[in-house]
């Protein structure tokens, strides 16, 4: 039994040893996928299938607020442009969320200097009684103000906070503005607040189209109505407020949580021929806010995407692994369709080779970052490679984080990239009407096409993975 | 009785030439007076009155629409404000106006890709009726083409003209865009289209802010609703178009003309100390349109007259003539204040020594002309070299106008200068909700108000006149 004990001993060393090689070894990308990715690289900058389908759908459909008229048919345009572009599988994964509506919003200074202000309800808020709520306003520079008043001064009025972001190329300042946006409404309600209104979070200082978003609520039976007014209108506002007299504001939101819908993340893949049940996942989002026509936000993430996959299935071959497109539901809502989609294949995690998705506009990628194993370091080196000559630099310090829906496939422990693109005046269109398709450059958009076609084709065909598995990536800061 | 004859005759001859020497003699400006207006120009430099008078206005009033809710307000605001800067008589001239009101416009395009399109209903446009209109649209690139156009391809169908504006410093193209809104309407009924919409008559490409701006109907009972598309949405239509579908469009607005309205030209004079009916006269138009707060279009032009009076105000002494300030009613529906003011003052033109009225925005003076006789050129050279330090060139060879409402005056013969504003950025914002404060620059708004009381100072203390008689200047090719 000692032999046979040996044996197995041996066997199992082996084993072991032979596994720990093979994670051992560096993942590497052969030559000739090198040389194929700086083909489709220079292929992407000249086609013009991304810019045509974000015409297309801004143009076809326009807005498309999660749940509203426009999400079936905008999930009905995405099925048949998946199909028209020729992936080998097209089909939906349901995505369950609360339906909020948007039917009118005002407001006006009541006192002392009468006057409307344009604003716009935030996502989730409810409405107003009909016929609006008037009360006094208070305001706070920041939202850590907010938190440190005193509940006396909250209680009864609407709070307003004047947080001016600034641009900047990797748009940070919108951590702040978001967090009042999304954390502002729930602090002001737990004091006592009858009402919110914040500074838009938007960089368009001279703009009188005030940007939405969505807002967060422990209780949202004690929610309050809260809103964003356009920066012009906050200065404004803070004009009467400088006067030391008290400001009476009258808020009338007609918006609010009416059940549930389902909608439907949108999937194409293009089958890989040697490893079709592994996946390289790139994507956008498909819902948009409702003011603008969700070109930058997310038409353009949807249309790098397939523009990407539209190069790779025109080679020859295809890829050894299978390259999947999702346009996802719900996602300014609160992840909505990201969440449904990990939480249905978080025990397949493994076989997500990587993943990132487009959703910070049409501005060129400017920077790279990537969560993977150490021995895929090198791989990524030879992707950083072949996109630095577009203007992409490697930042092997920070994590990578998938994006905004992937984010949720990268917690479940995907190895996934960030790709960084251009941020500088992204926020002065975001959330707002003038989201809309003349704010894409389609060379612009094209650099993007041709960074997720190299990055896309080169993970397709990798010697090796990237070191998906559940929780791998657990605490690198990323997609969080 | 020929001695008498002689005598008489001879007297008339001296008379004669007596009055032809002062005729001739060339208006000239003191040397102290040239002193003094330096010291004006840079005393306004660092005024700040202009600044806190537009800041007053636009946040205490905001909009002032002529006739409608505000413009009592705004009259009862710039009587306490001309009082409280010290002009010795502030009163009021009745204009007289069709009232116009706006409620509410929506536009749609409801086939082949339903969605809603912002648009903004023109001053004097009727109502839709109730519920809007719905008609297929009809596409014209300019005004000629309309013209030129079969009415069987216009009858029933709403027309639409595409004609896109580029910023330029002279603002020359708002003449091709104020042309198009002003009389594609009246062109368009005439072929029995049933609505007109055009692309904004603005320079501001990506901002979903359309322009209003007056139309004109030779039969208001025939008059057809008209309204402009942001450019933005005007893309969006053009692109929809492009499909070559029939476009169907829905139409709907609520306005139109509601009787007659009386209202005020608001006016203040520093009366002169050795001339006292002799008059320089300068100022700007209260009303404004209804979307933004009026700053640039014009509160700027009301500011920049009081803050030049202001400086010449604070003087030891009153300046030799009168120093006359207006703020005119109802200039944005078709200069109905200077029409009045023109119409009510003609008989007394000659005392008019020279004027003029600021109303394009805030931007800096950066060049001068004159209509004045030709023996007061040395005084407008005089003036012009005060100006030049601060960025005015004078050009000789072109007349000037006095500006919108005054150009009334200047057509009954007052002598008249133009003092031309960088435009370049005036039609993003004119006429649209972008019209606030934000977009004054304090310094720029600065230089205005030098440009301003140094050429009304140095013509109130002239040793001359500019030529101002009846009809003098007609077919000079200013002011009409």
């Amino acid at each position: 039994m000692q032999r046979p004990a040996l044996t197995l001993l041996a066997a199992s060393l082996m084993l072991a040893h032979g596994l720990a090689c093979a994670a051992d070894a560096p993942t590497t990308i052969p030559a000739a996928a090198v040389q194929t990715a700086e083909q489709l690289r220079d292929k992407a900058l000249h086609d013009d299938t991304a810019y045509k389908t974000v015409e297309s759908l801004t143009t076809e459909i326009g807005a498309r607020m999660a749940g509203g008229a426009n999400d079936p048919r905008a999930r009905a345009w995405a099925i048949a442009k998946f199909k028209a572009l020729g992936f080998d599988k097209v089909y939906t994964e349901p995505v369950t969320y609360p339906l909020w509506v948007r039917r009118s919003e005002h407001g006006a200074i009541v006192a002392p200097f009468p006057q409307p202000l344009t604003l716009i309800a935030l996502g989730y808020s409810p409405g107003t009684p009909k016929g609006g709520l008037t009360a006094d306003i208070v305001q706070f520079p920041s939202l850590e103000a907010l938190k440190a008043a005193d509940p006396a001064t909250v209680k009864g009025k609407i709070v307003y906070i004047g947080y001016r972001m600034h641009r900047t190329k990797d748009g940070h300042d919108y951590g702040i503005g978001a967090g009042i946006r999304e954390d502002g409404p729930q602090v002001a309600m737990t004091k006592g607040a009858v009402g919110f209104l914040l500074r838009s979070a938007g960089t368009d200082a001279n703009s009188r189209t005030p940007h939405t978003g969505v807002t967060e609520f422990s209780d949202p039976a004690k929610a309050i109505p809260a809103a964003a007014l356009s920066n012009p209108d906050a200065d404004q506002l803070e004009r009467v407020l400088a006067y030391g007299k008290p400001v009476t504001f009258k808020l009338d939101l007609d918006c609010g949580i009416e059940g549930q819908y389902t909608g439907y993340n949108v999937i194409g893949d293009i089958v890989g021929s040697k490893h079709p049940d592994q996946v390289v996942v790139i994507g956008g989002h498909l819902d948009s806010w409702d003011p603008g026509t969700g070109a930058i936000d997310d038409g353009a993430g949807v249309a790098i995407a397939l523009g990407a996959a539209k190069v790779i299935h025109d080679l020859p071959q295809h890829p050894d692994r299978t390259v999947r497109v999702i346009a996802f539901a719900n996602e300014e809502m609160g992840l909505w369709g990201g969440r449904a989609y990990a939480d249905k294949h978080a025990a397949e995690v493994s076989k997500f080779q990587l993943g990132s998705e487009s959703d910070l506009g049409a501005a060129p990628v400017y920077q790279m970052s990537a969560s993977v194993k150490p021995q895929a370091r090198g791989a990524i080196e030879q992707i950083a490679k072949v996109l630095a000559p577009i203007g992409v630099v490697y930042d092997p310090k920070r994590p990578g984080g998938g994006g905004s829906d992937l984010s949720q496939m990268h917690q479940k422990g995907m190895a996934a990239l960030s790709l960084d693109q251009d941020a500088t005046y992204y926020f002065d269109w975001h959330h707002t009407a003038n989201d809309t398709l003349d704010k894409i450059d389609p060379a612009q958009l094209a650099q993007n096409v041709a960074v997720y076609a190299v990055f896309t084709y080169m993970a397709a065909q990798a010697d090796g993975d990237f070191g998906s598995a559940p929780k791998a990536f657990a605490g690198d800061g990323a997609g969080e």
